[in-house]
């Protein structure tokens, strides 16, 4: 028997055929190269008109380094990054902020499925700025959350106008944009949600690997591609990372694949034998299974995660199919 | 008109056939992501056989972070690396090397065509251990070099011979290694000549962005995984860096393109009406050619870089054609 | 009324008369800087011979430096260190240890007054090596602990044969050691209790700023004035550093000094009319009082801190006098 | 015979009294840590009065440290600080501002004597801002220069005024400050310099090891301490890096032990029978001397180094006695 890794995570798809064809088309003649090729310039205006914002866009290839470099750029060494206890740059990133940060602190906020509390936040906003300690400098978001929730754009500006009051920068980790946005959060209202620096997945979108980083704020972009080029993430052949999200945009498969992923792990969720612990608003579903009864259906041939809250988590992505969906819920029957 | 950059480096042009068909075909299915996947082991077994050695292989995106990576792997922050003066390292990766390795240090050697002067490493290696400067702890080679050159075996070890009995670690930049290949270096010799670490260039041989690190000594592979994660270097769709080496591997397309390269070239040398700087031995041309040339050059529709040392250079890609050797070959003789 | 520090810290202190008589010594004729000095040769001998250890022993001039560097001699950036919650590397130095290791990150262990909970240690040594995480590299110890209380010699073998078993390097911060070996804790058994690196603070045991690195693997010590150089601890004026070791050991004032605010903090806690929260076991007294009897106590000239665990904390000094006990004992029962 | 070292370096000796009488002084008593204390307040009050200057001030415990953090303060890591070739920055620190700075680069410049030629400063500032390279974000100058020479007041200006032209910040090493005031360059001018960060040397004036960071520009002292506490660099018994600055301000020492310093070498430069080799108008004087002749002084027992432009360098202090540069010279005579 072979394993399946359908639900183990959204990134085990490969790409969308919009988005290979597009890095196939872009695949014929000279370029030049290091972002400066035409590729990238019409997938930045692109992903402008999607988000009606003027902002300067690039593309790297690394979620990690993306969401790294963004609190690098809003924070200083002795500066922290509040954020979500279970965010991916607190949980899953190697300490990846601290090392292109050099050092930079970060701070775990409490909140339920995924979602920062206000409280919390405020509370970590009124620590007295004492020499000892370092003082937050900037707030993370994550949309869809790890826990494949969603924010409200009230719940985000409250978040975030807190944060600014206080004078920190604002950064939110789109890996999973596409499905928030898939659910209802429209892209456009992003620029007036007080964001400094976006991170749009593309990877996890359907793409060959590639992430847009987003820079509403035009001081930030000061010698920007020195920063990627130091830091390993100004692609020679950058049409490769650009060329993925012509296609994508141009037909409007960014958000139709994610629509889909969602449509699956709702199908997912209503026929689930196992209780669903957080609401399901995006592509993930997170259920109560103890670990014999995980290890009984990793056998049966599915593997699957335990996730930062003790969950096991089951993920859709563009690709997965409602007969997997069906599959795993007969599987899961009978093993339970 | 429009602009030509055929010539202004090997990373203008696209993926080969070759490479682009390996992406295609690994793109089906779902793959267990982060470097765990049936395509990168594939690809590790290929290049293993490649250089019929037993060592770790990864792929990442980037040459620049591929080697920052490796130079902190193999120095401490108080330590430097010796290099040649006009090494990648030195001069074109935005102190990549510094920021990866936190602070480390860069010790430029002299040599002619980009070959570093034994006696200037000697110098180097023979300076007294004190606190107060960065002492050397690894020596990086380039090969082909940055201006077109080829070490031969014997100059490889005697420059490795000599840092190893000081207790340095070995780095190679193989960026453009395929042309090295094509041009006679074997690549089963490359485990025999005290490197620790090696980087192949997938990106200039042809490939989407991906380059291979290579690391002989077990040793330094110990939470290698973790080291690239936290650099933003272990992709989660890892297939897509290494399917590219399976097709290029498999077909033979590795080196003949880089040999076909490497006789673009050299053609071009042959016929170029400007003197011609450095031995061509691999797929650049390096020229004498004033700045009023050079725009003349570029007006004409040519778009040509000057290089560290005065000269133009002229690099062949996998996809130059002879057409365009004579076509740039008549310009020149028009602008002279 | 001018406000009275004596229990704020025992760093509010100056210098014993047998560390500033011996500063005032040194200081005559010229010596040879950078630690070469035969005022520093002396002083590491004396700790040496305290320690009945042939260790390498450096001066350096801040704590947070200390213990950073240690760390960071212990760890590569994607590894992490693992130290009680409360200890002074995770609370009080700004994130040092990941500026000095580059994102190196850190594990917080519970445990009761400060004492790391061998179970604790047991379960973040037994989560598997994932790249995503950043893995125990490193055991941080401090003692006497931040609550003033102590380990045995069994429980400091108990934790450091995990760490070792493991294969981590171990730290102890001694920033109050002097306090500790006054309680019993001998000095001459350290070199036998698995520590890699020890930082003996000489601030707080009555010197002027001076923390002596001892580094008992002399692996350790390959290029560590480097280390120190560049991390700005290697001072020129090096005898200014090792000359109050001179005074403080020959003496027996390092320990007898100790002794005398271990005995203060034990006369207050006798007196005291407030509920002790932890064994006074050094020189620290932590107390249960309120937020607003806290600012009465202040009000009423005695400032004092409120601690990491909601305690106050009340610290003796070499210099506390049995009078100074007396009269906060008296203002504590007056605003009681 | 034992080795003198009295013209090795001006760190060889020992504290004025006036800074140790103060030093002393200042010992008495509690007194709040972390740079709140009373002691602290006035030398920084008087700083600023011997500067005439409305700044922020702190004492570090190393020149290094300083340097460093000033310029990681100054620049972000993929930019680069220019500075002479033969800066204490770019050779005898290790590195340190790369460590501190998290990489950033250095770009060396030439000119006689250690002083900046302002035609290499305009080159380097008139490259055009690629991402490959990391471009100038600061100049960092030297007054008095390491081989004991003065910029004038209008040099500073053409220097300091091409780098603001181009936004850049400036650093002052002022390591050997007091030799230039003694010399006649007036502290209080140096606010109109363009001056972002100054660093006053207490070291080698005559103190215990202190160095005053003195930060013209208030925005850059947003969250300093935190910077300092992190870098190891805020002395929790702070009184003790600025009680000498009281003693050596008040007194007038500061510039009158320097003057004497200044004297001894003009004295021995005149009597010296080896070639001075440049402008004697601080405390430094750099002879001609081959090897074997440095060896055969050595052997006399007058220790002294070989400098970074290959001549030789004596060194005064303000320890240094006419009765031992009498020795020294007729030693000199006597190797010939």
């Amino acid at each position: 028997m072979t394993a399946r890794y359908d639900f183990a995570s959204d990134n085990v798809a490969g790409a969308a055929p919009e988005a290979l064809d597009a890095l196939i088309a872009a695949n014929s003649g000279h370029a030049i190269s290091y972002g400066g090729d035409h590729v990238s310039a019409k997938a930045a205006d692109l992903v402008r008109a999607f988000l009606d914002a003027d902002a300067d866009v690039r593309f790297v290839g690394s979620g990690t380094a993306a969401n790294a470099i963004s609190l690098a750029t809003l924070c200083r060494p002795f500066e922290a990054v509040a954020a979500h206890e279970h965010a991916h740059v607190c949980t899953d990133e190697t300490g990846a902020p601290g090392f292109f940060g050099h050092g930079l602190g970060l701070i775990a906020l409490k909140g339920g499925s995924g979602l920062i509390d206000p409280a919390g936040l405020g509370q970590a906003l009124s620590y007295p700025d004492v020499s000892y300690r370092q003082s937050p400098a900037a707030l993370s978001l994550t949309q869809a959350t790890e826990f494949g929730t969603l924010y409200t754009v009230d719940q985000i500006k409250a978040l975030t106008g807190a944060a600014k009051a206080k004078g920190l920068g604002v950064h939110l980790d789109g890996a999973r944009l596409a499905n928030a946005i898939a659910a209802g959060f429209d892209p456009k209202t992003i620029k007036d949600l007080g964001i400094d620096i976006l991170i749009i997945g593309g990877t996890k979108a359907g793409m060959t690997p590639s992430e847009a980083v987003v820079l509403f704020d035009p001081a930030l972009s000061r010698r920007f591609d020195a920063r990627l080029k130091q830091a390993g993430q100004l692609p020679s052949k950058s049409r490769f990372y650009s060329a993925p999200w012509i296609g994508m945009l141009e037909s409007g498969a960014f958000t139709h694949r994610a629509r889909h992923a969602n449509a699956m792990a709702k199908k997912l969720a209503d026929a689930c034998p196992f209780k669903v612990l957080h609401p399901v608003q995006a592509n993930g579903v997170f259920v109560e299974m103890d670990e014999s009864t995980r290890l009984r259906l990793v056998d049966a041939g599915w593997f699957v995660f335990r996730f930062l809250d003790g969950s096991v988590r089951l993920m859709c992505a563009w690709t997965t199919t409602p007969e997997a969906v069906e599959e795993i819920t007969a599987a899961m029957e009978s093993i339970k």
